[in-house]
């Protein structure tokens, strides 16, 4: 096993793999940028890293934290997500330097951010993909002659990257046009790549994905699926384990298809296969080939740590479980509570957290890189904390997330945790009967009326007759 | 299902209860004496009411408690554990009133808390009990003539009360005459009562207890055991379940035999049914008519909500389960992290909570009405709170507990958290080698070195900077 592992990420994900390192017994060590210096990242770290003034540039710099590695005697790495989770280029730096990444090899990465590619490796092998997306467009005018072709809506996504960033949906030639520029331009800036291109857009479907995990043995194995359909803008909000639709042999069925895809992309560690499904229509999207944000739930209702296996494949291990060993209990629910405000079209609402105090009781989890006097810098993603429930009917998994909700505290900055509660009370919701176009189906969901909090309101009295008082 | 349920409780329990009112959609009603003005489970309720300047006398107070309860609208009434959760009276008040307690009925709780009566109900039932204990003891020599024929050692007793509290072991005739008034002294202070018994002391036994569910449809079900062998004193410290050195068919027994023992009680409601373990011996010890502490563990390896099962049969509900039905999936640890102080003798350590962090991640839950900011007053228990672990395996247990007692911060008083440290790093303990006398047989583990937090640390070096500075 690893004696010491550098955490090349930061926040909630940095915290989680150092809690997988002192469960395992591996010395854990963080990095930071300037506006890190009080994360609590860097706090729980064995040791910690200062990596420069500018707050993203040292998290991007790969040749630089190999370095770092190497000299602070580190015998692995785990990207986290973003960042450098899918560099091909990262992971190749680590394997030069005899270092493991934590993750697929670098030519797996190369091969499955590759949207394109990864797309034509499924269709030879069988798995069923979407119309469109096996060539990258170099113009407008192709991409118009394609969605002709395939039939509108279509959806224009960059070719690389993910966590839904610059895809758009089109539907009319105008639209194609008017999105053209604006996605080349988001490719290119997050990403760092120009190329782009069309598929057709499955309207109503719902966004599952199924978790995987594979050694370097040949063993391969699914640890079922998540549910991502609650999503603003092609971005996640809400994932579900299981998906409270899919038949038992929907659920094998998908199963089955993602361990064959990570079979034909020669792939090592946990990665996640994304599908969309409507009825008994089901299409490979992508494969992302890094621990998810929403690895969560799935730890919720099967009981295996993620993280832990990632290291332990990394160090060479068989896989701890055989796939009939995995099973399901009950249903999980992850809020991603976003510092940003639902009332002023999400935006963000970053600030120092005056008061935090995290739910519990039975079936909760939290995975927070916040506390009581941090102050949220403005540099990096709006998440701020996750909030996992479980319990073992879908309806008591509803009802306590409800509860969770209401009893965490989190003050001093917006949040879209009420849009939670709204959707958990929304009759379709509860029905199970919801798809990617839920929350564009239902816009009054985002018009909740934010609650006060009691204490809140006690705390505005007391200021009120303090003022009165002249104190 | 009941509309308002009146908590006759505080602290940690209550909080519970409350959750579990929410989840179920019932209006819950706290109550507090003066010390609990700022309690957690007073902000927590929909409604709660002041019952006195005194600390305890309110809590106390059955009649006038069934009155609030029906002055408010509640339909039913929670008794928690502790205070009157197995006071017959109480339940009887409330079934004369209409309000339905929540456990069994009166008659059931007096027969059931009574040890004496309780013991030979299930001697007859032909659940195996260990020597003496059948008969109320009227003097010393009584006891002395007793103990020589049952054969030292002896465990003297009080006949009513639990916690654990009261109880004296004797090794000698001399050490009888010793406690003799001790024990009977503190069965009155604790229990009004003045009766108890003495009986066969099972050395190096394990403490296990069966969890039982019974509806009043004569549905009884079994949620399997819990080990609660780590104790100081006789009072549990840390619990597990299932018990890691228990065999299938061991376990098979003691929940066939918990199951019977409910049966012959004619019980109602969650209850527990207690024995000694030693290898092949089995002895019943007593049975527990309400929640108890430890209920945490059981419902982490059953993924059953108690306390809803506990409203749901109390509503006249059938069980929401079948025998079949019940599995259980890893192990879980609860510790009890009390407010004392074990360089000193475990004396309390109440005071103000300077910081409180609560540990997140992977299996790990937390019970407790404390916050930053709240001062624990010294009129109850030490109990502060419940750190539950769960592991798909005993050894992933045992490195997450650790793991999360160093995730926790609890700042301003001094806990029993690091002994818990020492206890999973002991071989013994690892290896499952432990029973009721472990603790004794392992005093250094008492006398660990508190590791200072390197913040704290921190601020002791700023503060000293400070002082030379004339700051």
């Amino acid at each position: 096993m690893f004696r010491k592992l550098l955490i090349a990420n930061r926040g909630e994900i940095a915290v989680r793999i150092e809690r997988a390192c002192a469960e395992i017994g591996i010395r854990s060590v963080a990095i930071y940028t300037e506006p890190d210096r009080f994360a609590l990242h860097v706090k729980r770290a064995d040791e910690a890293y200062f990596i420069g003034d500018d707050p993203l540039a040292g998290y991007l710099d790969a040749r630089r934290l190999v370095d770092l590695a190497r000299e602070t005697g580190c015998d692995a790495v785990h990207p986290g997500y973003g960042f450098l989770a899918e560099s091909a280029e990262f992971a190749a730096l680590c394997a030069e330097a005899g270092i493991a990444f934590i993750g697929p090899d670098a030519k797996v990465i190369a091969r499955m951010t590759d949207k394109i590619t990864s797309k034509r490796l499924m269709r030879e092998a069988g798995v069923p993909v979407t119309l469109g997306g096996l060539v990258e467009l170099s113009s407008c005018e192709e991409a118009l002659i394609q969605a002709e072709d395939i039939g509108y809506p279509v959806m224009l996504k960059p070719s690389t990257g993910g966590g839904g960033r610059g895809i758009r949906r089109c539907e009319s030639p105008a639209q194609l046009r008017h999105a053209w520029q604006r996605v080349i331009a988001e490719a290119n800036n997050a990403f760092g790549s120009e190329a782009v291109f069309l598929e057709k857009c499955i309207v109503d479907a719902q966004h599952i994905e199924v978790q995987v995990l594979a050694d370097r043995h040949g063993g391969v194995i699914h640890l079922f699926e998540r549910d991502c359909s609650i999503q603003r803008h092609t971005r996640k909000l809400l994932e579900i384990a299981p998906c409270p639709r899919l038949t038992p042999e929907q659920r094998a069925y998908v199963g089955t298809l993602a361990v064959r895809a990570a079979q034909v992309a020669g792939y090592e560690n946990a990665g996640t296969v994304e599908f969309l499904v409507r009825g008994n229509e089901i299409y490979f999207m992508e494969m992302n080939s890094r621990i998810q944000v929403e690895h969560t739930v799935t730890e919720a209702v099967t009981g295996v740590d993620i993280v832990r296996e990632q290291i332990r494949i990394a160090a060479g291990h068989k896989l701890s479980f055989r796939q009939e060993d995995i099973r399901h209990h009950g249903y999980a629910l992850e809020f991603r509570i976003n510092a940003e405000d639902p009332r002023n079209d999400f935006l963000p609402s970053f600030g120092r957290i005056t008061r935090y105090y995290a739910p519990g009781g039975p079936g909760v989890r939290t995975d927070t890189a916040i506390y009581t006097g941090y102050q949220i810098p403005p540099y990096f993603g709006t998440l701020c904390l996750k909030l996992i429930v479980w319990g073992m009917t879908w309806d008591e998994t509803l009802n306590r997330g409800i509860r969770a909700l209401n009893d965490m505290r989190l003050q001093g900055i917006k949040t879209n945790a009420p849009l939670f509660e709204a959707i958990l009370r929304h009759p379709d919701f509860r029905r199970g009967d919801f798809d990617t176009g839920f929350l564009t189906a239902h816009p009054e969901l985002l018009n909740y009326s934010v609650k006060r909090n009691p204490e809140e309101v006690a705390l505005v009295i007391a200021a009120a007759i303090a003022a009165h008082a002249g104190l």
